[in-house]
């Protein structure tokens, strides 16, 4: 039995036999003959490790505990969290004890090949409602050379007159000045565009900047995102029989808005679910976090042994959350500032209502002559 | 060449075997010796069948009925469904042609087992950044007998002491007199519930009327949906070796609530990806719908035939959306009054940006003794 002791508000172990079995399995902090824990781990230890809690020689109860305890900022997220990863028997640090880069965080490089767009103008007549344009001129040069639009219908091009484009392409092509809608001005459209989507702006930049860079970009509706994504070059003109699949999915997060959790994490599923690799857009200006730390330090174990804080560097931060709690865009851009800093991956962690635990990846990436910070997530079950 | 002629508004046919031809295809409503066509029906022999439009004798620019027809509510919408079913070979008719009742609609029956709650009273400690609730004391009865919250760890009960409530079932047992919080009032944590979640009510009363009909109802975080679900009966205690998993989640739309059609799609997209029936909530009171018509009346094809107004009733009703339009609960449940109106199915037709049509079934379910409207949806391709 693990003996653990209230002290004010600090949980201490002294007990030799404790002392020696908590110290062996990486938890608490040594201050000279004692060792302190967090309430996370004080909590683990007397929730899955059968410890008990002395205060003044007198035994405590663990719901005079958890009342204590209540009052902390989001205690649970962490505490379970914490939980998961511990049940999985690795080992879990705060996220304090970090220092220095560890090097470890992979950056992807997406490469960029500036867009050349040279086409003849064309006309077309925008549908308020519906958000789109249609053109009874020949889209074929933009549909096929640059993958704006939809000529005729979608994979069968030849079938049907009427070249459609959707609000972003129809923006972005008048903006380059190769559409001119005969029903609309520019700014009409934009506003539109604004009444019927809270972060059109937000959406609109991270479109052209993808766009710029040479990328294909499209609806990305049927894996549920805001738009997937096609490496410079695509064409829909298919070569042989092959259709062009798209690999990557992006999903706009505007630093401003807030959403729950649960919202947050569905989109990423689609995307795991049909094999995509989902892309968080965070576009506008980069902050300073004021953030230092994120809440754990994860070790995780290579093929023959477990990492530990003696044979290892961290591998993950860890940003503990749960299902129902809210997220912004400026705090997750925060936390992943944290961890570029230090040259470690971020593990978005979640307890869901159950207290079950799924953990997502994300690594930065690097997209060649952008200035937005753009994120690979990957649901992971390490 | 389909000939067809703008005379005012209307657009008529009357050239002798584009007269035929039309017919035959069961397009239009014939007046005296002409054809009258619909908008969509116009653009579509234009756009895909080669039609060519006259006005007093002159041949019109499709560009020029473009920007008549643009002033035409969600006209796309409409256009491009219609084109979606038209080019699968399909009769597609005016929503207006319906009449009486078809008895098309399968009505899905839920029963219920009305749940008898008998168990000591527990106290527990809310968590209120978490919305959950802690308790050290036995949970073992509610969570085995009834699957009230999660003891110990999510599939492996023994493992830890904590019993765990969720922020519906914290405020079910209260309001039930099972649970006993010690640091909050039941108002208290409703409180904290509202200013997290927009629609707490909403979800606390699709929550509360599942189970008092003997439902089983947990977190749909890892289905990307409010909860997920169990038939009456289900229990966490493993048979044999074989954990219960859930066939069907919940989702519940707010019938005040409006929402982006992409993002109400892509919960059931999830749904879909890991093969559960997706149930679509509405709580609250039932309105008598203003709306008589949906959109497009379907017909479909048996194995040896193509059905059309001629040998068959119509098989669906179609509600005409765009990826980018928003949609509310209350017009959705207006929509669906339609149907069961007419006893039909129906089904939900989105055209994404790039004009691809994809289709969502919608079928009525009663849950027995319940007030509110369910709904199972499928995603189809029809």
């Amino acid at each position: 039995m693990i003996k653990i002791e209230l002290k004010g508000k600090q949980v201490v172990v002294r007990d030799p036999s404790s002392l020696t079995s908590l110290i062996n399995g990486f938890y608490g902090r040594k201050i000279k003959n004692a060792l302190v824990l967090s309430p996370e781990e004080a909590l683990y230890i007397l929730d899955v490790r059968n410890g008990v809690c002395y205060q003044k020689g007198k035994e405590i109860r663990l719901g005079e505990l958890l009342e204590k305890w209540s009052k902390r900022r989001k205690f649970l997220a962490r505490y379970l969290t914490y939980k998961g990863w511990r049940d999985r028997g690795l080992i879990i640090r705060s996220g304090r004890e970090v220092w220095g880069k560890y090097g470890r965080s992979v950056v992807k490089q997406y490469e960029s090949r500036p867009l050349r767009l040279k086409s003849k103008k064309i006309k077309g007549v925008f549908y308020e409602d519906d958000l789109i344009t249609l053109s009874s001129e020949e889209g074929k040069e933009l549909y096929e050379k640059f993958w704006f639009g939809q000529q005729g219908t979608y994979k069968a091009a030849h079938r049907g007159k009427l070249f459609k484009l959707d609000l972003f392409e129809s923006v972005y092509l008048m903006k380059k000045g190769v559409l001119e809608i005969e029903n609309a001005s520019r700014e009409e459209v934009i506003r539109a565009a604004k009444r019927r989507f809270k972060f059109f702006e937000d959406m609109f930049m991270v479109y052209e900047d993808w766009r710029e860079k040479g990328y294909v970009v499209k609806t990305g509706f049927k894996f549920g995102t805001h738009f997937r994504l096609y490496f410079p070059g695509a064409s829909p003109v298919k070569k042989g029989k092959e259709w062009i699949h798209s690999k990557h999915v992006i999903h706009v997060f505007p630093r401003k808005h807030t959403q729950l959790i649960s919202e947050w994490a569905r989109a990423i599923r689609v995307a795991h679910s049909v094999r995509k690799t989902f892309i968080l857009a965070m576009p506008g200006k980069k902050i300073k976090p004021k953030r230092k730390y994120l809440d754990f330090a994860l070790y995780y174990r290579t093929k023959s042994e477990l990492e530990t804080p003696k044979n290892s560097a961290p591998r993950f931060l860890m940003y503990s959350l749960t299902e129902d709690e809210k997220i912004g865009g400026e705090k997750l851009a925060e936390a992943l500032a944290v961890c570029e800093k230090y040259g470690l991956e971020m593990l978005a962690s979640i307890a869901d209502r159950e207290s079950s635990v799924t953990h997502y990846l994300i690594k930065k990436i690097t997209l060649e002559n952008s200035r937005y910070d753009y994120f690979e997530i990957e649901w992971v079950q390490p």
